[in-house]
Parts: structure tokens; sequence; C-alpha cells
């Protein structure tokens, strides 16, 4: 892909770097100090942060670059990167792993200051992410088109198989019964919805604002024979009606933004069955309040926010007294996620250029790369919260059997 | 026992009651509606706020206890109970437990306003509590002394067999290691630090402050050979010095308070061995923040607050940058460890009222069985919260191991 990069310039040639430039990398440097890299200007000059052979260096391709760099890191470095005025030799995960693991040691949690998202905010937010066109996932997720972290049971399974087994997982902790019924808010491409009333039996109601995420999980009730037991519905969780058994939400609550929580909350106890209602929140999170790095919310993920447990759990959760009964952390299964999609993005990267452009090729590069980074570095969490109702006593006794049953039992 | 209780009056022979006390007799009644109850007078005048046949009757003995009863119910009820000024007729279990269920419908999240609790006050608290004499507790406990959650790994096994397999459901959790280090902080009769040293080879430093739990602790120690790998510290968490790759701490959070949170989040984040250390917090919590009902407080537990995760996990571990892997609500394990625990209990209560009197049996037995109570209609929750340092990227891959190792593996 290199090759291809257009605008990857150097300062005037054979211009080298001056007093200034080399204080400015010597800034840069320390604030990363002992991360396994190397830092390299456009004439060559270089500062080593680690203390044995760097296991990659950067290079900054020109003067604008670097100062941008020194006043703005955590923005510029991708913006500099998906210009290709910055390159990273070497591998490109590791790089960003040593990179994240240096600056978490500075990074203390935050007061996170969010306004509320209306549904019309969200609508924008989501369109710019997930209606990127169903060809382009196509090229690099599973056959069923889950955007989400798998679950390895086994640690040599493919992604399809992974991908399974979080559905299935996730399936089981919900203790769904045939006959049940299942409110999904935010179901992607509907590969939840149609697994669980296909394998479970269930009905299920699932809610999205992506157009295009609804128009292909329409099409694959319709192909699957489930239009009469899915019902796709245009609308975000503000949208959701009636109450159901269990509710489920995927990948959604990284969209929802601190301030909406207890909306978020109300709309949960709402859905819910009085007596025996459970639900499961699976999502990207934090080990404390932070905020997401401003490049992936400029680029990327525009008004997305991973929260920390102690951010989600009082006003969803405990503002409507439902019960905490599992959670679990499955961080490093992202990572290995990532890792399966960033393969396939880049033996397609070519087509997606042709669909994009460059720029686009290397915005997706580096965000799949620190995203599986960032879950390496313990950066990110996976967190899957199950909870149900206070005086529901049907739980089963101990989670053996999460672990027992069959897929698709 | 009932025939032993000495206190039981009732208002003066043939008295009967008013048409103020009726009226206060249906204000009390009024706020149970819907338990499954009779509430009647000293003169056989009663009210049902059952809708069906009440499976209990709470007989109020005379006038001061019905005012008393009619102002604060939530610190009354104990009081009358424990003097005998009221009875329940029926299975008392069940009968608490209508009560906890009807009065969570109205309960809503409390501020909580608790002030700091120096080592003093816990060494008061703890006095009060655990200090009330090692036969007492052989009377009625487990044979290895254990007063916490047992885990009924299989539904029938015995308190013993569950109490072992507790112990081994925390070791699997922190993935102990011969040779490895662990430190404790509240160890009871140390029964959890003997079998860690003792199944899993490793090195324990425990912590109390409770003077017969630690005689008792180092007395087992010797006599099990296990003085050079177990040491018991008379101390409470603020002592705690040195790292170990372990820690662990069952049953005391709820006597930690949150306004001390922040200490314990430091005390915990520097015994940690930096790069892989782990640890597991076992308590007593809640849906939602809510102060403890003040009988217990007053006659019970003084100084306890079983908290919220929502409270907990912001000071203790995010503040810390503590990674949260496993959470874990076992709180019908508690409910069934209770029953265990009442019917040896009520078996001795000659033995137990010889020992003290029977104003102490019946505050107990009000105490277990309301205890049993709370956790059967979601008052009370038992937490198993785990948690790592963040760039540990060593745990399982799933959770898989807990429910195959077998015990003491």
């Amino acid at each position: 892909m290199r090759a291809r990069t257009t605008s990857f310039t150097t300062e005037r040639a054979g211009a080298g770097s001056t007093f200034v430039d080399r204080w400015c990398l010597e800034r840069i440097a320390r604030s990363l100090d002992g991360a396994d890299l190397r830092l390299q200007l456009w004439d060559g000059h270089s500062i080593a942060t680690a203390r044995t052979a760097p296991a990659a260096t950067i290079r900054i391709g020109d003067r604008s670059t670097l100062f941008s760099l020194l006043m703005r890191p955590e923005l510029e470095f991708g913006e500099a990167y998906a210009a290709g005025r910055l390159e990273v030799d070497g591998p490109l995960v590791a790089a960003l792993e040593t990179i994240a693991r240096t600056l978490a040691r500075s990074r203390r949690p935050e007061r996170v200051r969010l306004g509320p998202t209306t549904e019309t905010d969200s609508r924008h937010n989501v369109h710019a992410h997930y209606d990127l066109g169903n060809e382009f996932y196509r090229l690099w997720l599973d056959e069923a088109m889950l955007y989400t972290c798998a679950y390895f049971e086994a640690p040599d399974m493919s992604l399809e198989a992974a991908q399974r087994a979080k559905l299935d997982h996730v399936c089981r902790k919900l203790r769904l019964q045939p006959g049940e019924t299942v409110i999904e808010a935010g179901c992607g491409w509907g590969a939840l919805a149609l697994h669980m009333a296909r394998e479970y039996g269930v009905t299920v109601r699932a809610y999205n604002i992506s157009a295009n995420q609804l128009a292909y999980a329409r099409e694959q009730a319709a192909r699957q024979g489930l239009s009469d037991r899915v019902t796709f519905v245009d609308g975000d969780y503000r949208s959701i009606t009636g109450r159901a058994d269990a509710f489920v939400s995927v990948g959604m609550l990284e969209h929802v933004g601190p301030r909406n929580y207890e909306d978020l909350g109300r709309v949960i106890d709402q859905a819910l069955d009085r007596d025996h209602g459970r639900g499961l929140l699976h999502f990207i999170g934090r080990n404390a309040p932070m905020t997401l790095n401003p490049w992936i919310r400029r680029r990327v993920f525009p008004g997305a926010h991973p929260p920390s447990l102690g951010e989600v759990l009082p006003p969803v959760l405990e503002a409507r007294q439902l019960s905490v009964t599992d959670i679990e952390n499955l961080r490093l299964h992202y990572a290995r996620t990532l890792d399966h999609w960033l393969q396939r993005f880049d033996r397609h990267a070519d087509a997606i250029g042709s669909m994009f452009d460059d720029v686009f090729v290397r915005t997706w590069r580096l965000y799949l790369a620190g995203s599986q980074a960032a879950f390496l570095a313990g950066d990110m969490q996976l967190f899957q919260v199950t909870f149900g109702r206070r005086f529901d006593n049907g739980q089963p006794w101990t989670r053996r059997d999460l672990y027992e049953a069959a897929p698709g039992a």
C-alpha cells in the first residue's frame, strides 16, 4: 500500500532539520520515553525512545507535521498518518501498542464533559460510520456481518466461529427460552436478532437508525424466512415501545453518551418484563472515565464515548434498581477480532482504495490497528454486563451452564 | 424458644385497643399493603395486608410498641422483636421476606452520608461483633469457621462442602500459583489464608483487628504446620505493607465505609505487584446506594455499609486504573448459607441463651433471618469483583477454567 500513498512529502529536498526541529523531536521523544520506538525526521535525524532495539520507526515527513505533533499529538498523529505525512516503518499494531502503554502511564481518570445527544445527532453520527456501504464492510467482516467483539471460545477458532460463539454466549447469558420476546437496541446488520429467532425460538424487535444496515437486515430476515419473528424498526433506543422478556444491546452504548444514560435506563426499565426481565449490555469501555482520542472522534466515530463501569452502572441500572448478575471483560477477544479484521482489510486495501481513496484506507487502517493496540495495551475494555429484576430468583445457580451448553443449544 | 421469652407483654389484661390504636395499625398496614401478612394488636384486633391467606401474623404486644413502630418502623421492629414486645407467628424468614419485598417497591436509591472511619472506630466496631467469643460462633458456623457467603457449586451440597467450594472459587479467580504471595485484608478465623497456603502453595500475610479471631487463626496455623507460610497480622487494611502477587478481601468491604474507599484503593494499588498483580473483593452489596437498616447498624453491625457497585468501583478501582475482569453476584448463595446458619443457630438456641440472654438470642435470630430474607428478596447482593493490572494480558482466555478444575487443584 505504501507505494500508492500520494501525499507523503519531505521538506524541500536536501533541507536538513534545524536546531528547533531537533528540539521539538526531543520534546516528543521525552513524552514517549520508554516506548519501543525510533522517531525520525525527514532528513534522517532520529531519536530512539526505546531502551532496546526499537520495534518500529516513526518517520515525520515535514516541519509542519512535526510542530502539529508537538502541539496536539493525539489529534495530529492520526491526521498526519492518514494524509501520508507520517509513516510507521515496522509493525503498525506493535508501534501503536507501545505508544498506548507509554502514554497510559501518565493518564489519570478524567472528568468527562459531553453534551446530551438527540436522536438527530445520533442519526448523523451513525450515518457517518455505518452507512459507508455494505459492500465495504462485507470485504473485511465475517459472513454474518458482525461488527462487534467476537468470542474466541477456543483460542484458534476462525473469526466466523468466534462470532457465532459470541452470539451464543450472549443468548446463554440472557437465558432465552423458546416463545420469549426480545428487544434489541442497535442491531447492526441484524445477525444477533436473526440468530436469536432462528436458534433460540424467540421473537425479536430490533431497533437501528442506519438505513443501510436496516435494508440489509430486512433482506436477510426475508431470505431466512424469519420476517414473521424478527421486526427491524427504524428508530434508536428512544423509540422502543412495549415490554419483552429480554433486552439486549451489543455495541450501541458507546454511541449513547453519558448525558443520555438515565434515559437509556428508563427505556430499559420500561421495556423489561416486571418479574423476570433480564438484559445484557455489551460495550467498549474503560478502566476509568477518559475522553476518546480526538482523532477517532473526528474521523471515525463522531459522538462516541467508551465509558467506565462507574459511569454506566449508576444511571443505567442502579437508578432503576436493576440487579447486576454478571460482568465479564473480553478485551483480549476484541484485540483478536480486530487482528482478523485488519488482516482482511489489508488484503482488500486496493479494492477499498478504489471505492474511496488512499486517505480513507490509511484512516481505517490506523483506526483498526489503533483499536487493536488499545485493547492489547489495556487502554480499552470490552464489558458484557448482565442484569435482571431485583426480585427475580430464577437465575441459574452458577455460571457453569455458560460453559457446558453446546453452541446453539 | 418462645416459652423462654421473658418480656413478652400485653397491655393491661383485658385492656382493649382504642380507636387511635386501630388507626395506627391501619397506617402501618397501609405501608405494608400487599405483604403476605396479618398484623394483630394485643387484644386480638387484626388487619390482613395480604390478598390471600397470610403466611404469618405479626403480633404487637403493647401500645408503646405500636406507636414506636408507626414512628420508626425500621428501628423499632428489631427493638421490639428482640425485647419480646413483638412476635411473629409463622415462618420468620418468609414474613421478613414479604416485608422486604413490599418495602422495596417504594424505596429509591439514596444519597448515603457516612463519615470516615478511623482504625480506632473500626476496632471498636469489629470488636462488638466478631469478639463475641469463638465458642459462640463455633456453635453454628461450619468446621472451618467461615462467616461469609458459601458457594453451593452443586445445589444440595452441605455447608461444609459449599464453604470449601467458595474458597476454591476465590482461589481460582485469583489464579494462584505455587510460590506466589497473597495479602488478605480482614481474614476472619483464618480459613481462607490457611486454605490458600495449604492447597495452592502460596505464602500469605493476613490482616485482622479482631483479637479473638487472630488468636484462633494463629492456633490453627500452628496446628496445621503452616505458621511459616501464613502470617496473621494485628492491623486493618491501613496497616498493609509490602507487595504481593494477589490481594483478597472476603467480607471486609462492608466495614470500610464509602469515605474510606479511596484509601482502600490506594492500599490495594500499593500492595499489588505492578505487572501481574490481581485481586478479588467479595462483599455484601446493593443494587443501588441505600443506608443499612438502622437496627442492624445499632445492634448487630455498627458502622457497616453494604455498597452498590457504583459506590465501590470508581474510588477503589477506577481511581487506580485497576481493571475489572469479572463480577459475579452470588446473592442466592448467601440466602442458602444463612438458611444453614439459622437452622444450626436455632438448634443451639438454648446453649446460646445460657451464654448470653434471651434478648441476644432473639436479636441474632432476627438478624440471621432478616439477612436471609434480604438476600431472597433481592434487597442485598453478594458481589465478587475480580480485577487486575491494566497492562496484564496474562488472564485466562475464558472463565471456563473456573468450572473445570477439580477442587483444590
